[in-house]
């Protein structure tokens, strides 16, 4: 079984999950404002404009490590199919913590939404070492990679977990600093090779 | 004819009707709401939720079964094509019955809205039997497919036809146990195999 | 230059109108309704089920044409990218006279409605008739193509436009007979052969 | 890394962006309209057609440049799925200023929304600009292609940069004088051959 058709339905939720971002910014109604006014209104829908790029951003890495993690991959076996299929769960209502977040973080409510926030990249962390296992087995990965490899990405992975359940914790008492250690781990995912040799990827 | 662009077409289907899901969810607007308050407010959307989620899983695992039997397909016949339509348009629909069940399930008009769901159900496995009858057809099938392969799946799409029509005739009379034998033919879904041996996949 | 890109998005844009459609068709609000009650909310929803249905079954017969016009070619040349591109606005843009008909056929302005939507298909023609001539130009058509059969899907292009200009103007003085003419070329869509031999395809 | 991964994952954006465009149309409500008055209501949503199929026209011309521009590519290094990202993050948000644009052109915040709207392609040029650099470098770069041609695309991108640049300048004294500018650049982008020979292509 081929892996073509799976990456291309995650192509596909990861590319409409990524656009309808756009759908959350309203364009303002015209009501005869002066280029100050109406300069005024854009300028206001920042918190949008701020989840916007925050939430691309986001979808956008997790696809590179989604390609980087199907590299790894000869087949697709139906372990793989269902692994695969709790990832875009999350990656289609990840834009919901993101503008729950955008929207109480100022607010009284900002602990309950950046614990929201925080607690969806755990699972969203858990899905990809799910996944990482489906695609190790030996039924699915390719000959030529080294053990040595998925066990340097399982660690990586395992750390970022830890950051993250560590930041849900803190968001609970400190609803700005866990949202700011939730954003650490991305240092993480830029720079994880998924090839044999760091400098070849 | 490939049956590449086919296989594209519905992964787009699929891909989009499981990404609109989201939509239905909206997030909870500022008014100055307590930690507490945010809590309960986004506890309460707990049928949206399981409405999501539900539908997820539901047309992961009917991507899941198209994926299967378009692997026995060599040619994409005009007959697939057709046939191959019908699918995709339940596919889309799948969340307009699962989202009236969600709202309807507790009030006095359950049991319209679960005949509807598990009617739905029917029509979406009667249009997996075309498709299995267009791909198994001598035109379109891979030379080294068993009958005996087919005709376990046709059985099983039988056997999941009859527990579906039963679920649609008891809904009638009792909303909730209607639903709940809805559910089953789900172990069929997962666990059914598109290959010729059981254990190769 | 290969053609596997144009396809790639002339899919996307094409499953992604046929899965927009669905946002048409509003789910009733839970009022307390009784089954019957209910029932008769969902019946009265026939027209955006009607609306849905054929518009679905439209999109769908639009890239099954689609996919056979492209059998004809080899390459797609930067002429064919860009008639390429006028079929998909017209793609995106169908739903929309099918709401105006769905919702105006029944009064006092059918006319209008119906020659906008009977026009819409002479320019979906059109835009047909456009990409034939860019994929049967000498850069871009396989060279075991026949022009026999170039000349052929001319011809049956051409007569379609004949019956969907003739539709438009019926409409403008009798509506309900307009649309009827407007759907008797999907007998000839639904027939077309894109291959040397009929029998093959 | 093969770039198949990358261009599908574009193709899904650019075709969504592109699909989205038509959820701005809305259908007149049925109010008992004659035909006179429906014609007349649909001839008064001229500016969202018009912005419609202006977003449509830009979307498609910079989809056929990013064909174009991927064909130099054989490898889509990790530079390369950073700088791809961040177009597609443009092409989700064109259709914000178009439609700012189309409201606001003949109000009192005119300039503003020009502003804006010629800003936009200032960025989505320097994109492409990014994108050429990842695409050129040695890791990515097909064997075969010249580095004139290579050259010659990058003087037109930077002679297009300067066209937008100037746009939004002169849209900040007069709205419709810096619009107009901005679409001169459609000139370079429609003729722009990404091949070593021009008459090839």
């Amino acid at each position: 079984m081929g892996k073509g058709r799976t990456e291309a339905f995650s192509d596909g939720v990861f590319s409409i999950a990524i656009t309808l971002l756009i759908l959350e910014i309203k364009v303002p109604p015209f009501l005869g404002q002066s280029n100050r006014e109406l300069a005024w209104a854009l300028l206001s829908l920042w918190p949008s404009f701020f989840a916007f790029v925050g939430s691309f951003a986001t979808i956008l890495v997790l696809w590179i490590n989604h390609h980087g993690l199907f590299t790894l991959a000869e087949h697709a076996t139906p372990k793989c199919l269902f692994a695969n299929g709790f990832l875009p769960l999350l990656v289609i209502f990840l834009p919901f913590p993101t503008a729950l977040l955008a929207r109480h973080l100022t607010g009284p409510g900002a602990n309950t939404a950046a614990v929201v926030y925080c607690g969806t990249y755990v699972l969203t962390n858990i899905s990809y070492y799910l996944l990482l296992s489906a695609v190790a087995s030996p039924q699915s990965i390719r000959k030529d990679i080294d053990s040595a490899l998925v066990q340097r990405i399982r660690i990586t992975y395992m750390f970022g977990s830890l950051i993250y359940i560590a930041a849900t914790i803190v968001a609970w008492f400190h609803a700005f600093a866990g949202v700011l250690i939730c954003s650490l781990p991305w240092l993480l995912w830029t720079h994880l090779s998924y090839s044999n040799k760091a400098g070849q990827k």
